[in-house]
């Protein structure tokens, strides 16, 4: 099982990955995307989806048109570990920059 | 723009698509969909875009791991309308019955 992240890599997700912050209320990560519509979006989606399934680590998110809210934790650690600050890197390799 | 659906059609609704149900505090339906896994479930997703793309009207609706619950309502009339109805069935379809 993967364990959470001491404070120093927890910090330093933040520091690599801008945009994303701490969700109120829970041990998770987060954060929204905002594409020029609804096709762009889920392409987006798909390459995040491509990459979750590779790492065999999803993320919980929501649509609505052009955007994109995504959530990090890794449920059997209870916490954000490892797992989600790699899904989080490739979430911005799929986005671009967006 | 699209007109909201009249009481008689609005009943329907919910005789010919088993398991959508009125959404508490807004004029919206919605339904949650559960698959074996995440494939499963994403592949279901890539359908409902595609047709969503293809009627231009496009649902709001979040996954996490094999579920996807789904909400739909037309934005510019503030409630449901025929696009609604004609993008649950196609949801249906995609669904293949889960």
């Amino acid at each position: 099982m993967a364990s959470l992240l001491p404070p120093a890599e927890r910090a330093a997700i933040f520091a690599d990955l801008p945009g994303w912050h701490d969700c109120e209320g829970r041990d998770a990560i987060a954060k929204s995307f905002v594409f020029a519509d609804f096709a762009q979006a889920f392409a987006f989606m798909t390459r995040v989806a491509l990459a979750a399934e590779r790492m065999n680590h999803h993320p919980e998110w929501r649509n609505t048109y052009n955007r994109v809210e995504i959530t990090l934790a890794t449920h059997d650690a209870g916490g954000v570990t490892a797992f989600d600050l790699r899904l989080a890197r490739d979430i911005e390799a799929a986005a671009g920059g967006a």
